[in-house]
């Protein structure tokens, strides 16, 4: 029904790098959390791939594509290799995962959406499903190292809005009929550009008035 | 196999009424636990639809009709939108919240194990169905905010148990072939008066001695 | 595509075994955190089919075999009833509770990864959908008692590398047309062996160098 974001090799590579991005947080985390080898191994593949194989089953893609291209599986072992052995050579490293998780949070929310339209899901499910894929990952993360999803809370910069506006303008795009590869691909640079605005900035989401004295 | 607890309008209706008070519940939490807007609305989400997502993947009802039916999905924004401007006038909302919560424990005990018995399910698997419905979504909300789940210790009055009540109540009726609209009707009811004589007289689950010795 | 571990009626034996050692571990933790009954049949519940429900849905097996097969649903209540009345007798029990969840890790991770390779997986992610089989349960019910699973930090002897270990064993055997009834049993009996052998001599999993300084 609707067209892919890219042509597939170029979104393959996308999604490697989003993958990639996804599992150095997820394993940079268990390190600082003083988790062993397992645990690195463990919270690099929930990140990367937590997200979407939770679309997946909801929309009945199933098997999920993480169990059935096994490069989506293996990339994230190769970033818990990388941080378990070079990970005190990479404060510069860890200066640009969150460039590469705001593009990863880009790709996997307009992807995710696409998926979703191409599964017949209404377009509020298709934002919805793709706003998951984008941020299912981290949250798992969080909850498994015993943390408090980041989203949820005030003190971290806007993360699921970036990728609501993404997945919205995809869904716009799918029901206006201007869907192609390079709107596409303009919708996830929209998710990217605002994710990274949010760092630079500072911004964060409203809290709900007078909240303490509940 | 087995027919609808009421005629489709009413279900539908008492479905948002449920959905509705489960997420009032989320709502709130995420702003006792100064959550922002989007921790207010993803526990809004989670809290009202988690429960029947889960059922839905095992009994295979796929995508789950929380992601086709719009107003499952809207409902949850509708209630974070409330909470999120006039929370501090909800003092008399909150006393409100745990009866309608009780009306949605009821429905969705129901409604659950109703669905899982219509999509072949041992009376058995249906009992535990229509429970993880009704239960499900509040574990997730608890688990999400940092907190361990409200049914699983003795602080809180019982919860699991009269919606197992609900949809034991429905497995008996419907392996007796006494399953009608009036019938569940009496099931939900029976679940939900139960809940709210346990918020009434205190009732909890009772522990297994000497748990302090291990 | 591959046979099964051993003959029907034996791999059910075993599977029980498996699921009644995982319940008990779950109820006693419950115990342990004070949780009241109903506390204790969730976790207890969740402990042993939460891993196997889980692979079932990856691979489509839906309605899992935990929601289709009613002994795998009743026995987590036997321990758990078990747990409830006998547990301060249980201390000479409770010794034995690491042996039988020895096994049951060694069955679970064997039997899951022969499932997945059964559904057509791929065998790498056979390999990972076996041990989640062994370890998932474990880990929901870490996360729902308030508590980082064990199986990610280095205070617990290694748990995910024994069940990678059979599951990986089964995946060469099968590539390599060697699955058969024996030599799973093998597999098995690799993993278990690997786990009695890490918590006799203390065996944990190595941690990244330098995980303080970040």
């Amino acid at each position: 029904m609707v067209t892919a974001i890219l042509n597939p090799l170029v979104q393959e590579v996308l999604d490697l790098i989003g993958i990639f991005a996804f599992a150095l947080s997820g394993a940079l985390l268990a390190v600082r959390k003083r988790f062993d080898v397992v645990g690195i191994v463990v919270l690099a593949e929930v990140t990367a791939l937590g997200g979407g194989v939770f679309r997946d089953l909801v929309i009945g893609a199933v098997p999920p594509v993480a169990f059935t291209d096994i490069a989506y599986f293996t990339t994230p072992l190769i970033a818990s290799v990388v941080v378990f052995f070079w990970h005190p050579r990479l404060a510069w490293i860890r200066r640009f995962v969150l460039f590469f998780d705001a593009i990863g949070l880009g790709v996997f929310c307009v992807a995710g959406s696409i998926k979703a339209l191409n599964f017949g899901m209404h377009p509020l499910a298709a934002i919805a499903l793709g706003a998951a894929t984008a941020i299912g990952g981290g949250a798992i993360r969080d909850v498994l190292a015993g943390e408090v999803p980041a989203l949820l809370h005030p003190e971290s910069e806007i993360y699921a809005v970036p990728a609501l506006l993404g997945s919205g303008l995809v869904a716009l795009l799918a029901v206006t009929g201007a869907l192609t590869p390079v709107t596409s691909a303009f919708a996830a640079l929209l998710a990217i550009v605002v994710r990274l605005l949010a760092l630079r900035f500072g911004w964060r989401a409203p809290l709900a008035r007078g909240g303490a004295s509940l």
